[in-house]
């Protein structure tokens, strides 16, 4: 038997104790929007790695506390795991088959709210050290984790404490949070995230709602000033009209080109899966719908309220009116430049009275391709799921890698247990148990060879 | 004693019992947004004027019923009081002092939902009646009570109701469901009402809710759609944009400028009530702020709703996205000529995928301020209110006055108990003690005047 099909043996016959685990920490919510169960959450994450022979410490950031662990192993190489342990909010409940913080098994899937999205990579993380404690009696290399408890609300503190942790977090290379196959199974390795920055837009013209039968001819209305100035935002054709908000965008390179145009194409899918039935600018597939996705910068709506929303009609004028807004930045675009861009930009459109919070912020970031970390990540990978692994050298999501690139200087690579239809985010949200067991699986491989190298 | 003099006696005398009567009726809700209560608040009207002798039928409508009820009196005049049994939802409820539907008398008030719009004018109107009962053994003229459940969703059914009974609601005059004194405590006759659209516009772009990291850039977002239709609609220059809408618009006529030049200032009034910094289009007050208020038609958005609401910040790219949208009209449009405007402009702006349907509509109406019965209504308020009535040729809210005005040919002419603070729509909406019971003396005048008119 090599090490591997021992490490392989323990995870296949201790795979029912490991989702046990993961259950348990599912089942404990943790809602950073909603500043909920957040520091039970991050006890029991310190628990976890403390009976796996973790130095831990719950450290204190300005919010949500982080979960500081480190083992040390064979090799005089440093693995940094980056994760954490908040969800994102469980609404619309009663779209889940099943309540969201009641994980619930069934045909070969983990239901549940954050049973991917971190929590399913932080236990399987655990499981494959289990793996290798058990059959090796010591870690290959020195192990570190930092799992912080606001990824979902923009990581506002991790920039911060990782400035001035940098010698507790010192490390060779990082594997960060998240990562999984595509539709055809073949596993991703997810090389940039863009940045954002996301802010709340609010007006209030009055101190009460006013009949609209009294004040609608004569009385400012904060959903129709709302409308307005998020219509000055962006227009039909797409393009946001904040002076100077793309100067700093690159454009992708050749070698992102390169890279971009070996992956597979992706409107069917995004088709069948989400019910869209036409994609923005006349995009209708191929490398050029790839592009748009990840290299260009967009302004979201993510929520809107006003007034009355309630069923029929009510004749109201509302005082107040708010909406969510979700800019991703592409390099080298900055999120508190944005955030004044945007400020001046309402106010030389006329909209001083729009009150503008910035709720989230986070500079994008890269790893070269190139990397040799990521050259093992992407070899190991092969290993386990028996089809080369491909390079995507940017992504459209968000985190905080900027810190891990730019202050830390580390290579960032990716590795997960995700798929397309794992619904983060989303009502469900689900794991495949043979992804969990294969991600666990390719971990080992990955702690193993960068040991060695 | 003089009859009037017994017949105040009278209402001082009963007048607990009255708001105990009127608190029985608060109690039942009945929300016509919500086809809340609807039916039972209909059979306790009918109970109320079963009890004092009328001839009750709970009449079908296709809707909420409608409280139909006949009296014989001395003349051969017939008085028709339109009212309505149903009431606004109480939403947002955090903000009521005591519970909505619990009506509390406190410093000669009582508070309640629809403590004044509209149950508080029924029953001091019943009141009124058992005074002139109890006084004279029976009523001055024929009485007629039409009361329907559906004016706060703008009487849907009502009109085709009136078309199909014209000759069951077979009358000489009609006195309206509300009425009251303004600031100066002076009564004002209320003769015209704009007309109302009330619409609601909704978009769907996806099946599904997506993560604003993956969609922002390619897929379409329900919400910026909504903006973007509603942009089309109205820009800050407060001018609607919909092609033909003002076409049918009559401007005041001397008369009517006449009218409303002899009102009193309302600029400072409404700054206080509603915290209203300045007003629409450089308007600071006089005539032509009160020419702005009543002549001219709006387009109010009611109410926005998509996408996450809720504290903080959550990255979701929304799927479906609503706004209710409120035009008032003034003679002569037709809200289904503007429904019909708005569903061609937003095909022609390319917002075909906005979906709109209408949730109520009423024409425009008015009455001859110089009509016999509305002298009548005046000149009875002077005795009751010490000051002269004040005439106001149009007003901003709507109703349903286009059938009783144009299908039973009939003045219109309102009375009653409201004030500026009456906060009708709003939390806390209540009534004044002294001016309900001048309300009840003032149409036991109306009656014995119009009687031997």
């Amino acid at each position: 038997m090599t090490d591997f099909q021992r490490v392989d043996a323990y995870l296949e016959a201790n795979l029912d104790r490991s989702l046990d685990e993961l259950s348990r920490l599912v089942a404990q919510p943790s809602i950073a929007a909603q500043n909920l169960g957040l520091e039970e959450c991050a006890a029991l994450v310190g628990e976890m790695l403390r009976s796996r022979g973790f130095q831990v410490s719950i450290l204190p950031t300005g919010g949500a506390p982080v979960v500081f662990a480190e083992r040390k192993g064979r090799s005089e190489k440093t693995l940094l795991f980056y994760n954490h342990y908040d969800v994102q909010p469980p609404e619309p409940l009663e779209e889940w088959d099943t309540p969201p913080f009641e994980p619930s098994l069934r045909n070969g899937k983990l239901y549940g709210r954050g049973v991917s999205d971190d929590k399913g990579h932080i236990v399987s993380r655990l499981f494959a050290l289990d793996a290798l404690l058990a059959t090796e009696g010591e870690l290959p290399c020195n192990v570190k984790f930092i799992i912080e408890g606001e990824e979902e609300t923009s990581s506002v503190h991790l920039h911060e404490f990782i400035r001035q942790h940098t010698d507790l977090l010192k490390a060779d290379a990082c594997l960060w949070e998240f990562g999984g196959v595509d539709h055809r199974e073949v596993p991703m390795q997810y090389l940039g995230l863009r940045g954002i920055c996301y802010v709340e837009l609010s007006v209030e013209t009055a101190s009460v709602d006013v009949h609209s039968g009294l004040g609608g001819s004569i009385f400012p209305n904060a959903a129709w000033r709302l409308v307005w100035a998020l219509r000055s935002l962006k227009g039909p054709d797409e393009r946001i009209r904040i002076p100077g908000f793309y100067d700093p965008v690159k454009p992708p390179s050749p070698r992102d080109r390169e890279l971009m145009a070996a992956l597979p194409e992706v409107a069917e899918e995004y088709r069948s899966r989400f019910g869209v039935q036409e994609f923005l600018k006349g995009l209708e597939g191929g490398l050029e719908l790839r592009l748009a996705e990840v290299f260009e910068p967009t302004c979201t709506i993510c929520g809107l309220t006003s007034g009355y929303q309630g069923p029929g009609a009510k004749t109201v004028l509302p005082a107040r009116a708010s909406a969510k807004v979700d800019f991703r930045l592409v390099p080298d675009q900055r999120p508190e430049q944005v955030f004044e861009q945007l400020r001046a930009h309402l106010d030389a459109e006329g909209f001083s009275d729009v009150h503008v919070e910035l709720l989230g912020g986070e500079p994008p970031a890269r790893t070269d391709p190139d990397d040799p970390f990521v050259q093992i990540v992407v070899k190991t990978a092969e290993e386990v799921y028996g089809v080369p692994m491909q390079k995507v050298p940017m992504t459209g999501g968000s985190g905080p890698n900027y810190p891990f690139v730019h202050d830390l200087g580390l290579p960032v690579a990716t590795a997960g247990l995700g798929y397309p239809g794992t619904r983060a985010h989303a009502p469900n949200e689900n794991i495949r148990i043979d992804l969990y067991l294969k991600h666990a699986r390719h971990v080992a491989r990955i702690l193993s060879a960068f040991a060695a190298s």
